[in-house]
């Protein structure tokens, strides 16, 4: 049974694929509480947040300038549609978020297209959803791109996804998803 | 200095009053944990949850038929406002939700219009929203209808909430802020 499987129902999963890049990770290790390339299972009614403070986020950042909660995401459904979707909120007061193009102040908050880029600060994520059928449960996995995910207002391109096996350890190897080419957007 | 205002700053908060109304609550006090009239404020981050599950939920109905989590609500930001709104979400597989004629299966979700009429099983919430400046708080206040509040698919017309002074006890007086005549809307 893939891990893509929902144990119960054998259903797929929703699966969301975050590539983190933050140029001061390898020196700071601000991604350190980040289980790279490691599917964690979460229940579609988790509101996931993201942030500095450890008590109140599920996935931390040890960085000083990231607010205590600075963005979360929940899933939903879209009306008349058999996928789930996620939405994005920006919770820092002092920082906007940047989701493609599009700005949000602190409580707005956005659908998240299936294949985006977020920003904040110096931070870059590239998130992809992968479709599944569960409405119980979704997946979030992390990579961890060791090069910018954007370089002079473009994305770079994108190589398929890694595997697990290529990631250990993903902080100190050359496996980013992102390599320069082409541009595929 | 008066309860819209932020203790802090003294800015006005956004309020939120729902009358609700369910035709066993005489009989079985199915509101009985709700805290009529008191005014509650909550921080602007909180994603405020209804339903039979006191641990999850807080505010509560104690009605088998109700779904552990009912549906929840939670405030945001549009782009260029100043004033805050709140998107509604149902939690609930077995029981779709209503608002005004707008239906919610499990995990849709929609921004909820100033003032609106949420329904599912018996249950009727008219839900009206006071605007205010706070972005770090707002308030929920929840008043009692003995009166259902749609009738022949129409709604009951609205007069002005009462004050907290007339309503107690709310469950025994005919103190709703519906009553019969001309429709408002």
């Amino acid at each position: 049974m893939s891990s893509f499987e929902d144990v119960d129902t054998e259903e797929t999963v929703t699966s969301l694929h975050m590539t983190l890049y933050h140029p001061g990770h390898q020196r700071s290790g601000i991604f350190q509480s980040i289980k790279f390339c490691n599917r964690e299972t979460l229940p579609t009614s988790e509101v996931v947040k993201f942030g500095r403070n450890s008590s109140t986020c599920r996935y931390t950042f040890q960085d000083k300038q990231v607010s205590r909660v600075q963005f979360s995401l929940q899933l939903f459904k879209k009306f008349d549609s058999s996928v789930v979707s996620f939405e994005i909120k920006n919770m820092s007061k002092k920082t906007n978020l940047l989701v493609d193009d599009k700005e949000l102040s602190y409580l707005n908050k956005m659908d998240l297209p299936d294949k985006c880029l977020i920003r904040f600060g110096d931070y870059q994520f590239l998130v992809e959803k992968e479709d599944g059928e569960s409405l119980e449960f979704f997946e979030i996995q992390f990579f961890l791109s060791i090069r910018p995910l954007l370089q002079e207002n473009k994305w770079l391109p994108q190589k398929p996804t890694p595997e697990c096996g290529s990631c250990s350890p993903c902080s100190t190897q050359n496996n980013s998803p992102m390599e320069a080419g082409e541009n595929e957007w």
